[in-house]
């Protein structure tokens, strides 16, 4: 079986590499002459609205994936005319789209924090007086790893923020006294059977990931599973979609969804039975779903910018590399760290053993 | 860094994959063209004493490396002399011919069979008439899965035998009534450190390896260790060895080395901590060992001639497929399952459900 992706980055080298050996070959458009993905599959490089290419790649493939939500809803309507594509046009017009996904959240009864739509400043001005500030408003598509987001913490921050953000459709969001951020990740098969990965806990700097640690036995793993099967059973989905939380008091509000792999779902090569990435492919390909149970403890650091010596890294004891063998950049994710062992108290101690490495 | 490797079939292309999150590349020499580790890197399509092909290989890569021993000693010593290869020109030669490779165990004091050359019929006589029958005539070079042997069991079965065998060099050896075969798999770094994993318990039929099975807390895993750090300081090596023993009167007599990752030590790529093939890489490129401690239980059954369907493969719990993405062909080896989970009854259960698979 031939597996199509749209975009050959990090998600897909590793859907790659989770892929092969299931007989699997891939492969991948994105413009991008450096991308990481290639190394594993027949690279099209072309721009995601060229259809001459979207249809090389559908004529060459079994079915259609994607690595990312950002991706024009015509491509996805092109290609769904000659191949299967999951998951669906609908699920990535949800996703992609701030303001479509809070509304849909709103309509299943899974809470999230207030919101406004902002097409003007007008609109802005309005919204920050009914939401109160602070608040964050941010474009209601193409935003990731905290672009495309402001932080309105006073009246003075309000003026001009919607042409800072480039005069764009936006969302001003409610400003969430969080005590933590979890995320779930799923798995939908094309029979609508589900399974759920254990609650992640996870720690942005920046806007950025930068470590998950899986959870054992979370006391809002079930309120989570509820809420996540409510959005995959709405959007009939196919394949691995993640969903952000806050923590607060106590519950659970809905940051957002990504209709795909996730950064805050890495540990899970290592740290479950069968990884999300595995799980995503059989669930597109319409076999068996693996077992999302967890194997030890487990945690993942990010490679931000730059990936520590390799020497360095492995010589952590049980400490899994997985580097993306892209170019180094600041703010760039280049690789990440999987971290898995049987104690608690010993993840704990070899996390701060890799963010050392980290940070020197 | 840029790994070159002599031979692009499966063990290739799991080097590949173990090693790609470590951010190496991989190019694979192979005169085949759907020579399969060809999906994870460069593939030279070359014969083996292509001059011109291996120059190419050695200019491009940091280092090389083997996926199978029977490499002819001249591209051995012609590649030496532009690149580092791995393991040494001197362990390939005794590990490639029964006859250095049974002297060197008789040297170390490692007990194996008895053993005879035999450089014509003449010799077979003699060696026959000393060591008696049964015995196994099997050529010095180039056998694999059962193939290049003939088991002599009466003296009517002498007569002929070095001709059938094609007239080359080979080794008598006496039959060893054994109660088992295992196996080691060991790792050697560039400053001399040694890691072992556990014992394996291994099922041929017809010569060809069908199921491992990995012990634990063997009573022979000492034993081993010692023998076969014997043979790996002995020879200076470095990357993986695997030994293969036969169980005989609670003892172990040594069959053969492989200087390459093995078949036996497949379940290591989820029943290890670090699998044999990662371990194998960064032995050869000076990094630092990692653990070779089980995962829970595991057991590899291969599919020889045909993988099962994937669907009915996968759908068996906690199970791992490996398609190696090559042309289904009696008597070939074409892909494994590995099977790890938290006890043994469960692991003998699911062993019967991929060998019901197997035999459907």
């Amino acid at each position: 079986m031939k597996i199509g992706v749209i975009g050959g980055g990090q998600l897909g080298r590793m859907l790659a590499l989770a892929g092969t050996p299931l007989g699997m070959n891939f492969a991948f458009l994105d413009p991008a002459p450096d991308a990481c993905a290639q190394a594993l599959g027949e690279h099209i490089r072309a721009d995601y609205g060229d259809q001459d290419h979207l249809r090389q790649l559908a004529d060459e493939v079994d079915l259609v994936t994607f690595e990312f939500e950002s991706v024009p809803a015509e491509t996805v309507a092109f290609l769904s005319q000659f191949v299967p594509v999951y998951p669906s046009a609908e699920a990535l017009r949800i996703a992609r789209d701030r303001w479509f996904e809070k509304s849909l959240f709103k309509e299943l009864g899974i809470p999230t924090p207030a919101f406004a739509d902002v097409q003007s400043q007008a609109d802005l001005d309005a919204a920050a007086a009914a939401i109160g500030l602070p608040a964050v408003l941010k474009t209601r598509t193409l935003g990731y790893d905290g672009k495309g987001q402001k932080v309105l913490r006073e009246v003075a921050d309000v003026a001009g923020a919607f042409a800072e953000l480039g005069s764009v459709p936006c969302i001003l969001e409610g400003f969430v006294p969080f005590t933590g951020e979890v995320s779930l990740v799923a798995v939908r098969a094309r029979d609508g059977e589900t399974r759920f990965y254990p609650l992640v806990h996870n720690t942005h700097v920046g806007g950025i990931l930068e470590l998950s640690v899986a959870s054992s036995a979370h006391p809002l793993q079930a309120l989570a599973e509820d809420y996540v099967g409510r959005v995959l059973d709405k959007l009939d989905y196919v394949g691995v979609l993640a969903f952000e939380f806050f923590e607060v008091d106590g519950g659970l509000k809905a940051n957002e969804i990504a209709p795909r792999v996730h950064n805050s779902g890495h540990w899970t090569i290592e740290g479950a039975e069968c990884s999300q990435f595995e799980n995503h492919l059989r669930a597109v390909a319409g076999l068996p779903l693996g077992s999302t149970a967890k194997v030890g403890e487990s945690a993942m650091l990010n490679f931000i910018g730059s990936v520590p010596p390799v020497e360095q890294v492995v010589a952590v004891a049980d400490c899994h590399l997985h580097h993306y063998g892209k170019a180094f950049k600041a703010g760039r994710k280049v690789g990440h760290a999987t971290l898995r062992c049987a104690d608690r108290a010993t993840l704990d101690a070899r996390i701060r053993a890799v963010e050392a490495l980290i940070k020197a």
